[in-house]
């Protein structure tokens, strides 16, 4: 059951109303379907347990180091001493090259890197939040007050709404299943970095975000990230936290997403659709 | 910024391409936009935190009652003695009716009732593994083998191929904001019986599992639940644990959720879309 799809055996049903009477014809016929793989990541640092994710195989490397980047716990590639794969119980050391066998990836952070108590303390409950009194914005958003302000790359129009084609085009699952997330990096000229995908969408961001980490592209100032689906606050903190400028949803985002690309600098667009797109925050960005 | 939504200056920008030039035209106008609640909700049992939901607001107390059939730690309404808002410093009793304040639900469980070591140790990751070793579906998955099958309701065609508009119809603010995803629960004989909104798709069902759970109606026999979008591994968990026996999705399911749907009893239901529909699971339920 390992891998980026799966193929399983489905029942298709249709109806048809003929009009020759009340009730619809069924029409069903069995036929295969390739369905989007998931299965759980186990990330651990230093064999401790950090967090777990439902994801499509694949990356898992890239997907371990931008969630760690996510969490501002690894900012370069230099913070990082070593990672393995292995499947949960005996966690040998599995060159990167093999194959990314297993669902479990342990990080071996860099001398004087660290998992800091709060974060730490944060995952013990769940990826965003750390105890409970932890309730407002404030408490849990990790970055520093606008890092992104210095960012003074503008992004024609015409780049910007030119993206979602762009990424459907690169994506190399989602049309044959139809169930995966994706995220698309773009330079300012419209060139796409990368692309990934996942049956969440944070996990194609923190896939990309890691390939960018790995390959020292960190920070990633000048580029725009394109999310297939919606903005949330989630996003938005992986966005500022990997230098991103500019994260576009083709669908809507949340008021806390808005609230903090606001604080963050950060230009957020939603709706980003055919010739349109609306404008959330960091207008000046966008160049009109 | 508390709320079901939030509004917002937006500057929406479209392009236009008239033929008389290389450049497209830009034009630009500022208006108020309406954007879907989001805000971090935190659930403690008997005073201890348990797990952190960024969610919308409001059913608060359904949203964490849910949660907790979802984890398999409540199944009656007796197994709750009592729940409380709070704002996450001072937790002061707030009776239900006076409205749901604050960004906490303190649960107190019926004596006898227990989080059990391996779930708590589980949020001591995150929401759905425990300790890393939790590396395939037998590990993760919480429930009893086939728990569905003894439920023989059989769902007309007709019946499922309208709930997507009857959903849409019910939603009160999608429509106004394009952001939230939406869970809807059915009878056999199409009445709507709940529906909930959620920026995530997974408090929209746990909203509607924890309403039906203090309303002593679980479990949910004979019953269809609908969800906006994907059907993921853990939605599929949820239905289970509700005791409702068709889940239907408007998008795709992954391969985990259709190979525990199978495993559990589950008629899984993806690509409901017109007059058509894909049977991942449980295709005898259909009606054909």
């Amino acid at each position: 059951m390992s891998g980026r799809t799966a193929r399983r055996r489905v029942v298709r049903v249709t109806l048809s109303t003929d009009g020759q009477g009340d009730a619809p014809a069924v029409r069903s016929t069995a036929r295969a379907d390739l369905l989007a793989g998931e299965e759980p990541l186990g990330i651990r640092v230093g064999g401790t347990a950090l967090s777990m994710t439902m994801r499509t195989p694949g990356d898992d490397l890239d997907l371990a180091a931008g969630f760690l980047v996510g969490e501002a716990i690894v900012g370069s590639p230099d913070d990082i001493a070593g990672m393995k794969v292995c499947d949960g119980t005996s966690c040998g050391h599995l060159d990167h090259a093999e194959g990314e066998i297993g669902n479990v990836v342990d990080v071996t952070l860099a001398p004087g890197v660290t998992v800091p108590a709060a974060a730490r303390r944060s995952f013990l409950t769940t990826s965003a939040c750390g105890v409970c009194g932890k309730t407002s914005i404030d408490d849990i958003c990790v970055l520093p007050k606008a890092p992104l302000t210095a960012d003074a790359t503008v992004f024609a129009p015409a780049m910007i709404t030119a993206m979602p084609d762009r990424l459907r085009e690169a994506q190399r699952v989602f049309d044959s299943t139809g169930g995966l997330h994706a995220a698309g990096l773009f330079t300012a000229a419209g060139e796409l970095l990368a692309v990934r995908e996942d049956v969440g969408r944070h996990n194609a961001v923190d896939k990309i975000v890691g390939w960018a980490l790995l390959n020292a592209k960190l920070p990633l100032a000048g580029c725009a990230l394109l999310v297939s689906g919606r903005a949330s606050f989630e996003l938005v903190q992986k966005a500022v936290l990997a230098g991103i400028p500019l994260l576009a949803a083709v669908s809507a985002p949340s008021s806390l997403a808005a609230e903090l690309a606001d604080e963050a600098g950060l230009t957020l667009i939603g709706f980003l659709r055919g010739p349109s797109m609306n404008v959330y925050a960091g207008a000046h960005r966008v160049g009109l």
